[in-house]
């Protein structure tokens, strides 16, 4: 089988806004959010993109929480590949958002989100200055940690570009491409062809889609041999004609079954390491 | 003829950041930019984007600055297309970014600029959340400005058929689509292309380029049917090969020679108000 066939399912289980009262199935505490993951991972998760919330449900960025939850989700799942924010959606001061990139011991990340730039959500603005972002990149670096580039826009993708010419970003490169968030790129024809054609060369790429988009971007992105990003994070529902809740487990579950119909298997954590171009990990 | 082939030129003399110091044919004084306004005029402008200094050639909101130069540019060319920024790149009030709306009598404003989106500049970033949008687009409304959309990104042309939906945003739609600034999409023919998918149905667009993309995108716009914006707040230089000094004329004069090969003639005022859609002006 050609390698190049596998699908890299990255979850993203948490995130920083659905909350219990709307999101039922949310994982919150490090003990849900493992067990979330190994669910996941039997369903055909290989990597995942984690946040930390406090005991109170709101994001933190304490290195501690982010400590104990890389800990408890390798303990449970110790092939899976380790992937930390450092979204500035909440707090902009750099040493916060590059608190989470300190986790040592077997939960240490292997991977790290950076936003590539400046956008609205729905709600207000995020603000990911060139000096932010350059600041992230550089202390990802120095912690041998691969950033796993957010690109919301198609301005984002040609910035990666940039920051590759200056050697401000070394390969290897990921990029999850995000579509369907309101103030940034819709989920088109037009725009996935424009991004995918703006991101630097040899980037291994996944596809997510915001709430209702996510589903439709993880099977574009099955059909044109990219890789898929999926969860609760950007998605609270199962199915938006009758908004039936949806768990972690239920959404990978179906994004793999459309991939198979079309001969695509989820790839094992190692072959995702392989795919994008990680270090082996051996936490066993 | 066909009015259709007509090419809007829009110019945008001044902006916030040319400085005499490095661009020594920027206009800065009410009497300067309203003589550089009749030379452009006089070389196929028709409508003029305008930005205010104080006497230290610091950018500034007041209304009494805006209310001097644009009085100043109508008694020297009376049939110009009237634009006034609300640019929130030094500051983010939303009363601060509206005061320009409030000029009056002869001078007074027939369009606006409107930023859809929140960006990263070079320098840092520049916020217009969702909130400052609307905020701005209803000032604009009630004063019977029409917007001049800014699109710097495929996600601001995707924003601007939300606000259409949501009748914040009503016909006429008019864009500027500047491209090739770093943090935001690059001159290509993806980008273009997406970016103009995007857009509401009926939007008359124009494109511009950031630096020594000006001429290029001038040049495409031209020859796919689009209209441009010119001028020394974009580009400081007439040639980037050796960096020689621009002047806002000279500027058009290049703009309109490579229109007019391919059989594009500037419009004027009168015809530039029919396309786009805005009502006559006497202020003779």
């Amino acid at each position: 089988m050609n390698p190049a066939d596998k699908l890299i399912v990255n979850l993203c289980p948490t995130g920083m806004v659905p909350r219990r009262s709307k999101v039922p199935a949310v994982p919150l505490t490090p003990e849900e959010i493992a067990a979330d993951v190994r669910r996941c991972r039997e369903a055909g998760a290989s990597m995942v993109h984690l946040h930390a919330r406090d005991d109170d449900e709101e994001p933190t960025w304490r290195p501690e929480r982010f400590q104990q939850i890389c800990q408890a989700v390798v303990a449970e799942v110790p092939d899976i590949v380790v992937v930390v924010t450092t979204s500035g959606r909440n707090w902009s001061e750099l040493d916060k958002r590059a608190a989470s990139l300190t986790v040592s011991g077997p939960g240490r990340p292997e991977m790290a989100s950076l936003t590539l730039g400046s956008m609205n959500f729905p709600t207000g603005p995020s603000i990911n200055s060139p000096q932010t972002i350059e600041g992230l990149a550089e202390a990802m670096r120095e912690r041998e940690i691969v950033p796993e580039l957010e690109v919301f826009d198609v301005g984002m993708a040609n910035y990666a570009c940039f920051l590759a010419d200056k050697g401000i970003l070394r390969p290897p490169f990921y990029a999850n491409v995000l579509l369907g968030s309101r103030g940034t790129a819709d989920l088109s024809a037009a725009n996935v062809a424009a991004v995918l054609a703006g991101l630097p060369e040899g980037t291994t790429w996944s596809l997510a889609g915001i709430g209702r988009f996510q589903t439709r971007a993880n099977t574009l992105a099955a059909a044109l041999g990219g890789h898929i990003r999926v969860g609760l994070e950007d998605n609270p529902y199962y199915d938006w004609r009758d908004k039936s809740d949806a768990t972690n487990p239920r959404l990978v579950e179906r994004a793999v079954r459309i991939a198979r119909e079309m001969g695509r298997e989820p790839s094992t954590p190692a072959q995702t390491r392989a795919i994008i171009g990680l270090k082996p990990v051996d936490r066993a």
